[in-house]
C-alpha cells in the first residue's frame, strides 16, 4: 500500500521536530511520498516562514532594504540543516529568491519559497528524490486549480519514481508564474498526490491528535474522534471547525482514499479515520459539535403565504440578487425566516428589505441579529432515538433558548439557532449530554 | 356592544333546534344580527338540505323530472315552520325557485335557496328584519369576493336596522346572478357582518363546545381550547384541524373582532374565543395539535452547495415552474430537503426531477414518501424553556422516528415530519406529555 504523507508547519519547524518527522516516515516504508508545510513557529512568540516570506517580499515591492529579512529566513533553514547534519547550501537557492524578490516575481511566488526550501532538506535528509511543485501541479490563466491536467502529469511522474518529497502549498500556471492554494493549502497539495498515486491512505500529520468533538476553546480537553466521514467532516468545517483545509477533501473523497489525521509530537496515537463509508458504530451519538456567530434571521409574515406559489423563490431571489448567500429557511405557517451571515448581510440590509416589500408584499417583517448557528453532527443520530429529545431537553436545562431548529431529512444533524450569547453555553451542554454523560 | 351570531346547519335542521336557537338569541340583547346556515342534518343518515338542493338542480339541468326532489326540500322546512307555528308560507317561493331551477338559474343559485329560504324561516319567527345576502354582499365578475364594495352597503344597509337576519354562504355578482362562498362558506358572511356593523363579537354557533386541542379522531375526548390567537388558529386551521371555515378569519381580524365559537346544544359552555392579542396564559404549554398525512421528501445534495449563491432559489423555481407549492425547506450543510404534498407532485414527479437536475447538478436526489407533518402549536412555547426537549422526548419514548424538524424564529410552532405511518403515535405522545401530564 503506497502512503502520502503531509506534515504540517509545527512539525518541521526546527531539526528537532524533522527529526521526529523522520522517524515517522522510516517507522514504516510505505510512507513513500512526503509532501511539507514551510517551518512554522518553534515557541508561540515565533513567526511563521509563510508570513517572514510575506513581509520581506513586501519590502522589495516597496523596493526597500530586504537583504537581512531574507537573511534571517535563511537563518531559520540553516539552523535545522546544521541540527541535522546534512551537507547542503541554500546559497545558490536564496541568490535565486534573492534576484527574482527584485523581480517582484509576485507574492504567491515569495510565498511558495518557504515549501520549496523546506522540501529540499526534507529529500536530502530522507534521501527522497525531490520534486518541485510547479513542475506537477497546474492552474489555468485566471488562477484555476487543473484537476485533470495536475492528475496526469503527476501519475505520470510518480510512477517510475519510488519515494519522493513534493513542496505543498503551490503549483505554476502555464506561463511559468508560480501560484499557490489558499493558506493552509498544503494539505490539498497531499490530497492532491494520494489521488495522483492512488494511495491507500493519506496521512495528514499535524500538532493535534486529530479531529476534536468540539472546539476546545469552548470544551477543555475535548474527546478525539477517531472516525468520521467525508460528509460529517465537511459539516462540521463548514460550521468552523478546522483541522484540514476544507478543499483538501474533495480530491480523495472521490477516490474513496481514507485520511488520517496524526500528531507528529504523539506518533503512538491513532489519531483521526476520515472515510467515505464506514460501518463502525460512534463512540457517541453524536460525531462532532460546531458553530459559528454571526448571524441575523430575517422574519417574513405573509397571511396565506403557504398557498402562494413562488412566496419563498421570490424572497431567495432578493437575496441572490444581493450576492447574499442564505444559510437556512425554516417556516412555519404563512412565516419564513432566512438566515444569512450579519456581516455579508448588514450593509444591504436596506436594499434587501426593500426588495422582499416589493417583491412579495409581506404582512411583516422582523430582524434578529446577534444570533448563533449549531451543528450536531452524527451519522449514530440516524440509529439512535431520542437524539433531539436529549438535545433539547440538555439546551433547556442550560437556560439556553432555542431560536430555530432545522433537521432534513438526512437525519446527519441538526442545525440549532441560538442567540450569540447562549452559543457557548448551549455547545457546553451538548457536549455534556452526549459526550461525558454518554447519553 | 354588537354581537353578531351565526348558526350552523346543524343548530337549524328543525324545529326544536331553531328553538334552541330562539332562546341563545333572546337571552343576550346584544345578538342582534343573525347568520343562519341551511338546514343541516336531524341525524346520521339524514342528507343536507344543500345537498338536496344540488341533486334537485342537477336533475333540472338534465331536464328530468325534479318536482319530486323539489317537494322534498319544502316539507323539510314546512317541517320547521309547523313545529314552530309560524303563520308563513313559503309556496311562492317555491314557485320562483321551481322556475329558475328550470330556466338554469346556476349550482350556486340553488345551493344558495338552503340559506335563503332559512334565513326568511329565521326572521319571521325571531321578528327580526330579512335582508337578502344577494343585496349586500357583492362579487365581482370573475367570481372574487368585493370586500370593499360589500362592507360599504352592508354597513350603510344595517346602520338603520336594529335587528336582521342575513343569509349565510352567497352574494351577487353585479349582473345579479347569485354566486356562493366555498362549502361552509356561512362563516365567512358573519365574519363580513361583523366587520360591517363593527360589531364588539362575532358568535359562531355549532354542535362542538369549542376548537378542539387535537383531532377527536384520534384522542378520545380532547380538551377544548379556551382562547387561541387568530395566528394560532390559522397554522391549526392550515395543518387540517376545521371547525370555521378559513377565510372567515380575515374580515375580522383585520378589525380585531374577536370570534367566539359555541355549542348550540351547550350553551353554558363557554367555547373558544379567537383572539387578535391575549396577555392571557394559555392552560397548557401548547395551544393544539394538526397534521397532515401525504407528503413527500426530496432531499437534494451537492457539495459545496453552501457556497453557491442561488441554488436554493433554482431549486424552488423548479417546483414553481410545476406548479407545486412547498411546504418546508429544511437544509443541513450542502443538502436541502423540499416538503411537498405527495397528490401535488406524483405526476409531476419526473418532470421536477429532470428540472432540479438540469438547474442545479445535484450530486444526488433522493426521494422519500408517505411522511405526515405535524404542527405544534402555542403562544406559550416561546416562554416555556425546553419545549422541544419535552417534544422530542415524548416521541422518541412512544418509538416515532422524527424525519423533519422545522421551528423559525416566530417560535410560535414546531413542524415535525414522521412517516405516515407514525402520525396518530406521534399526535397522541405530544398530546399527552402537554395536556394529560400538563408539563
Amino acid at each position: 500500500m503506497k502512503k502520502v504523507v503531509k506534515f504540517g508547519g509545527s512539525s518541521l519547524a526546527s531539526a528537532e521536530q524533522f527529526k521526529k518527522v523522520g522517524a515517522i516516515i522510516h517507522a514504516d516504508k510505505d510512507r513513500r511520498y512526503v509532501v511539507p508545510s514551510a517551518p512554522g513557529k518553534r515557541f508561540s512568540q515565533d513567526t511563521k516562514v509563510t508570513d517572514m516570506l510575506y513581509q520581506c517580499y513586501e519590502l522589495a515591492v516597496k523596493e526597500k532594504l530586504f537583504t537581512e529579512a531574507l537573511a534571517a529566513i535563511k537563518a531559520r533553514y540553516d539552523e535545522i540543516i546544521q541540527g541535522l547534519n546534512l551537507d547542503l547550501s541554500l546559497e545558490a537557492e536564496f541568490k535565486i529568491i534573492e534576484e527574482e524578490f527584485r523581480a517582484k516575481a509576485g507574492s504567491d511566488y515569495a510565498a511558495s519559497r518557504g515549501e520549496y526550501l523546506n522540501g529540499i532538506i526534507m529529500a536530502n535528509y530522507l534521501g527522497y528524490e525531490f520534486i518541485d511543485a510547479k513542475d506537477v501541479i497546474f492552474f489555468d490563466e485566471h488562477g484555476i486549480f487543473e484537476a485533470d491536467l495536475t492528475d496526469k502529469v503527476l501519475s505520470a511522474t510518480l510512477e517510475s519514481i519510488e519515494r519522493a518529497v513534493i513542496p505543498g502549498f503551490y503549483g505554476s500556471m502555464a506561463d511559468g508564474t508560480i501560484k499557490t492554494f489558499s493558506r493552509g493549502g498544503s494539505d490539498i497539495t497531499g490530497s492532491i498526490v494520494a489521488k495522483a498515486v492512488k494511495a491507500g491512505l493519506y496521512e495528514n500529520w499535524t500538532d493535534v491528535s486529530g479531529f476534536l468533538v468540539a472546539d476546545p476553546r469552548i470544551i477543555s480537553n475535548p474527546e478525539v474522534i477517531s472516525t468520521i466521514t467525508y460528509k460529517e467532516l465537511r459539516e462540521l468545517s463548514y460550521m468552523g471547525a478546522t483541522v484540514l483545509h476544507e478543499d483538501a477533501i474533495f480530491p480523495v473523497r472521490k477516490e474513496g482514499i481514507p485520511i488520517n489525521i496524526r500528531n507528529t509530537g504523539a506518533p503512538e496515537d491513532p489519531g483521526t479515520m476520515i472515510v467515505k463509508h464506514t460501518a463502525s458504530k460512534p463512540e457517541y451519538t453524536i460525531t462532532g459539535i460546531a458553530g459559528k456567530k454571526g448571524f441575523v434571521a430575517i422574519n417574513i409574515e405573509k397571511d396565506m403565504m403557504n398557498s402562494e406559489i413562488g412566496f419563498g423563490r421570490k424572497v431567495l431571489e432578493v437575496f441572490e440578487e444581493n450576492g447574499i448567500s442564505f444559510e437556512h429557511v425554516p417556516s412555519g405557517i404563512d412565516t419564513l425566516t432566512v438566515f444569512v451571515h450579519q456581516d455579508e448581510f448588514i450593509e444591504k440590509e436596506q436594499r434587501v428589505l426593500a426588495g422582499i416589500d416589493h417583491a412579495t408584499s409581506p404582512d411583516s417583517i422582523d430582524l434578529a441579529g446577534d444570533l448563533a448557528l449549531i451543528a450536531v453532527v452524527g451519522r449514530g443520530m440516524r440509529e439512535t432515538r431520542g437524539t433531539a429529545g436529549r438535545i433539547f431537553s440538555a439546551l433547556a436545562h442550560a437556560n439556553v433558548n432555542v431560536k430555530m431548529i432545522d433537521q432534513g431529512s438526512s437525519e446527519l444533524n441538526i442545525i440549532i439557532g441560538v442567540s450569540n450569547n447562549d452559543f457557548e453555553a448551549a455547545i457546553k451542554a451538548v457536549y455534556d449530554i452526549f459526550v461525558l454523560s454518554k447519553l
